[in-house]
């Protein structure tokens, strides 16, 4: 007997940005984090835990967690259910929903995840392909009749955002569980975190990851009915979300004037990037997220990510079809920016007087 | 359509013990947590986690960790793979080996998180009963031959311990992959930690919730051959184990002196107990673990569980055919141990006396 079960043999896992050690010299825009620190009021609550908080178990539904982020955002707790980041959120919603014959659909390109997950789950997959301008392609995702879902909003890796009102539209017209993936909304001008309470098949994720600079702790949740909770809780770890992730989670959640703060400086960054980059020839698509898709005018988009890694400085690029001939630059500080920028120019300007890079010689 | 796979609409979910809040006064041994603060060198690497390191994404296999447990188990890293808790390895290992036709067989009554998962997979499985003295039932779990074979050891509910020998000839027996759980290892005199040096389908799981005193900080890992370690990372969420995890947890297993001289206290208060109890006419299981499965003499375990609960004593009973005339005892500090005797002589004086509890007039 093979130890796993043959789908799972057959498939390719998923692949994570590159991590670099703490300690290493680089300027990260690969991965989507915040440049910012986290909240001082959250990083005190970390400061103060204790032993006999680790000694025992976490309350099992982070009670505490829950109530902050209900009241932030106007929820009862019981609308709320948090996991270990919201990709925690996803596998439940895919352990619960799908299987052979329930399959998934969401546009494409999007967070490469949704499709590991299909696989792990042997599900089938609907994979709508976004027009050039990543409008939200709703008639073949309705006529999926899956039995999930899911829009990333603003979608990765493009930055684009649907309305509130045309994901409302898709939710009455699919079958099954509707998914608004809100990782990125932070950064975003409009949020869909009123449907739940008119749309009784939507859950919109959310995590601390991103607008909440708290990518290391592992803190997402997902806003939906209490019904729908329930059933994702059957395949809930537990203790999915640990004692340190609820306390510290809580308090910076709280805090949304510093996160505020810190979105609004990420989005100036991001306003003046992009013009950078237009004005050097690259379409940009206009992005809500804290990141930007860019297509280089004349230098293959692999050339300069490889001529980027050498300067120091990651981006992430990835190698599929659609996509082979973008990059997704995450925004830093002004100062990272600018650090990019100047390595841009120095690539094509080596492409164009048709010098090689140092390195390959 | 329904929201949520058939087996899912279905299935029970798992139900934690309580876990009443830090603040509250109760005597808490239901849950088997360890009574002793977790290593002053871990709440250090605790007390220096800086904003950097949650803003960053965690290295996604917990390097740190398994560098650290590999030197304490003379194992190499790429044999060991971390966890969100050792829950979390189980949950992988029934993802990625088990559905319907492919079964999970184990002796019962042992950890109900096993069976849960199951049915979480929609697959079979195969549940022998223990005899009265909870011996290996090796020949009915060799004749199953399941996908996966699981043994508790020391098994819970029970704290009896098999020794590697019995284990290992298992081993070569059944088919598919044998995970040994030990949860509960720290507490005992034998371990099957060289297995997966020998046994090619053996998975050894550990976790630092009970003999390292941090069941809040959800983290465990496996032990195993790298190609199998390969198999379950196709399911594992890629960030499974957070930055503080995996450098706290790192600091903890490195700390064998503070985790054997904690365990050693807990070891001797078990032997105290035990006697204590025996003395009182309970029948009690030789237990290898931090808690103590036992039998009362004339009261009901279910009325002794309300009394001590009255009483300001949570200890766990559970309402299940073959353990509802038993008890759960976690093995608290020599005072909380005490406390329970004294409020467990009351209950069953009262009983000998006629009267009925004074809450229940």
């Amino acid at each position: 007997m093979n130890l796993f079960r043959p789908n799972i043999q057959q498939m390719t896992p998923y692949v994570p940005g590159e991590q670099p050690g703490i300690g290493e010299r680089v300027v990260k825009l690969n991965t989507n984090e915040n440049p910012y620190p986290p909240s001082p009021a959250a990083m005190k609550v970390l400061a103060e835990i204790d032993g006999e908080q680790l000694r025992r178990y976490p309350q099992p539904t982070a009670l505490a967690f829950r109530e902050a982020a209900g009241a932030v955002l106007g929820y009862d707790a019981d609308w709320i259910l948090p996991g270990n980041g919201s990709d925690d959120l996803l596998t439940m919603i895919f352990r619960a929903c799908t299987e052979p014959g329930r399959a998934a659909a969401y546009p494409v390109p999007t967070y490469s995840l949704y499709s590991t997950l299909a696989s792990v789950q042997d599900a089938e997959v609907v994979e709508v392909p976004f027009d050039d301008d990543y409008n939200l392609p709703a008639d073949a995702l309705a006529a999926a009749a899956s039995a999930v879902t899911l829009v990333a909003n603003p979608n990765a890796p493009s930055g684009t955002l649907f309305s509130p009102e045309e994901l409302e539209a898709l939710a009455g017209r699919v079958r099954g569980l509707m998914v608004i993936d809100e990782a990125y909304v932070d950064f975003a001008d409009s949020s869909a975190i009123e449907l739940p309470r008119r749309c009784p098949n939507v859950i919109v994720l959310r995590t601390l990851s991103k607008g909440y600079s708290m990518a290391g702790l592992r803190l997402g949740f997902g806003v939906a009915r209490p019904e729908i909770l329930t059933g994702l809780m059957k395949v809930k770890d537990s203790y999915n979300v640990d004692a340190i992730a609820c306390a510290v989670g809580a308090a910076a959640i709280a805090d949304q004037a510093y996160k505020n703060e810190c979105a609004a400086k990420v989005r100036a960054s991001r306003g003046l990037l992009a013009g950078q980059l237009e004005a050097m020839g690259f379409r940009v698509w206009p992005s809500q997220a804290n990141f930007l898709l860019v297509r280089p005018p004349t230098v293959g988009a692999g050339q300069i990510y490889e001529g980027l890694k050498k300067r120091g400085v990651l981006i992430r690029y990835f190698q599929q079809p659609g996509l082979d001939d973008k990059l997704r630059i995450s925004i830093g500080t002004d100062q990272e920016n600018a650090q990019l920028m100047r390595a841009i120019s120095e690539i094509l300007s080596s492409a164009c007087e048709g010098r090689g890079e140092r390195g390959e010689q």
